[in-house]
């Protein structure tokens, strides 16, 4: 395949469609690569209520296709491929994917990260109507009402901290019987009189129709079974880059993040990554468009100076 | 006065709204301070065409007049004063005002810069309607078009290359003989054919009506007169961050930007940046809203383990 892209963008969340209309409206000839639909997990959010400029808030499906609509005018050409691998060593940065090679002399990294699954039923069906992954960004959805959180480290701690400021009760689910999370947190969540834990529980299903409407439960010492009432069920049982084809040829977090300086640039001149795959992301949608801006310029002045 | 807020948030632009969006959706109690109509430098763009979710684009003021709202539905207050210094030593972070004292335990400064201007007849007349401070933001409305910069460094060199891309012509309009520019701009720009420099002259004043026409100029050493057609005139001799009453309180940055680590922390706790007023900011709108909910956040958690 000949060359004729100046940058490849991995990833069409917020991020990658952000670099992808700063890129292509500052006339980069760019493609950018998509595993499934544009808009990434954004698409999964019934109602985004922070994303600014929208005070009657705007469904993420929604948004993600306005954001589209917005990039493809000004010329980002968008493909449908799994990434299996790059190839960072020359001049030609490779993408390998299920659909063949693509080269470009920039590459901008904004695949985005995964939040780990119950693997339950009902809990692909009842994302974004109860559903979540995200307190941040859900939390202010659930007033007044009793929620759950699923996890006991330190982000499901936290999360259930937030969530007291906008639920009437918050219900910690852990299997196990006791906490991975930081001490101090435990001692802040043993304090809040609406947080209640319930041990050594897993969640076998989450049912409801429009929304959630329930939790059936299971005591792994006791083996008993339960059902808990619920709107809302955050799950917080970890987060994973979408970085596995990485390894050895950028330099990431302990966790698998892509370490990045504040100009998005990685430590690969040429390479730059942007949004929830980058080390020390916000992870929401206003910092990931704001990581693909600044990854886009970044591209621009390194394509302009080669 | 008492201390009824928990944050505080100095500058109404981008960064500022998002910041008091996300944090009172968080239900913090968030005074946010402008000095003149929120919004910021946003509010002269006569269309934005590179916020993501906007493909028809949209004008500044409408753009930060949604933000706005979108802050004040979630409770964010917003008073208008001139901030004339702060205090950070203590517990309480003291913001003094021409309105008054203002105090919160947490504090994002979002106060954005300004750009140099030229200060000749029309330049304020004509501002988003030809006259443009940001080559990024607004050349590519100039597609076909000739366009002028004034400057000789380094950003008016960028800019010049940059409009390259769209305008028929671009103009350099300096008042040396030489440039401050990097030699390697330099070399790049005298390789361009459609880039022409304007030696030892000035702009006089910039004419037209609903949109740029021509520029009247002077040569410095002749002291000729002459004019010159422009559809668009890129001002680029400088940008200076809004933080004259920080001196010695945060580490500033050679060119007085505030130094913020990836999570908008300054050197002092409690006390968050976000836009163009602190280091190595992108300078867009993008960027401004994702440092606001990066601040907004850290804000979050600083004041929740406190």
């Amino acid at each position: 395949m000949d060359n004729p892209y100046q940058l490849i963008i991995v990833g069409g969340g917020p991020a990658g469609l952000s670099a992808g209309l700063h890129a292509a409206r500052s006339r980069l000839h760019t493609l950018l690569i998509e595993r499934v639909i544009p808009g990434g997990q954004m698409m999964n959010a019934e109602v985004v209520e922070n994303y600014p400029g929208f005070p009657q808030g705007i469904s993420g499906a929604e948004l993600g296709s306005l954001m589209e609509q917005q990039a493809r005018k000004y010329g980002l050409e968008i493909t449908m491929a799994d990434v299996e691998g790059v190839e960072l060593g020359g001049e030609e940065k490779i993408v390998n994917t299920s659909e063949g090679q693509y080269r470009a002399k920039a590459l901008i990294i904004a695949g985005g990260s995964e939040h780990s699954k119950l693997g339950v039923p009902g809990e692909e069906e009842l994302r974004g109507r109860g559903v979540s992954y995200c307190a941040t960004c859900d939390g202010a959805l659930f007033n007044g009402q009793v929620v759950s959180v699923v996890g006991g480290g330190n982000v499901a701690l936290n999360d259930a901290l937030f969530l007291t400021r906008f639920a009437s009760k918050v219900i910690v689910i852990h299997r196990r019987d006791q906490l991975r999370a930081a001490k101090i947190l435990q001692e802040r969540a043993f304090a809040k009189p609406e947080l209640e834990f319930l041990w050594d529980t897993v969640v076998e299903s989450i049912e409801g129709d429009s929304q959630v409407r329930e939790l059936r439960l299971r005591n792994v010492k006791t083996k008993e079974e339960s059902r808990l009432e619920v709107s809302g069920v955050f799950v917080a049982v970890g987060l994973r880059p979408n970085t596995g084809y990485l390894g050895g040829l950028l330099a990431l977090s302990p966790e698998d993040f892509i370490l990045v300086n504040d100009q998005m640039e990685t430590g690969v001149p040429g390479v730059f990554a942007a949004g929830d795959i980058r080390a020390g992301s916000a992870r929401q949608i206003t910092s990931a468009v704001g990581d693909g801006a600044t990854a886009a310029i970044s591209a621009e002045r390194f394509l302009a100076s080669t």
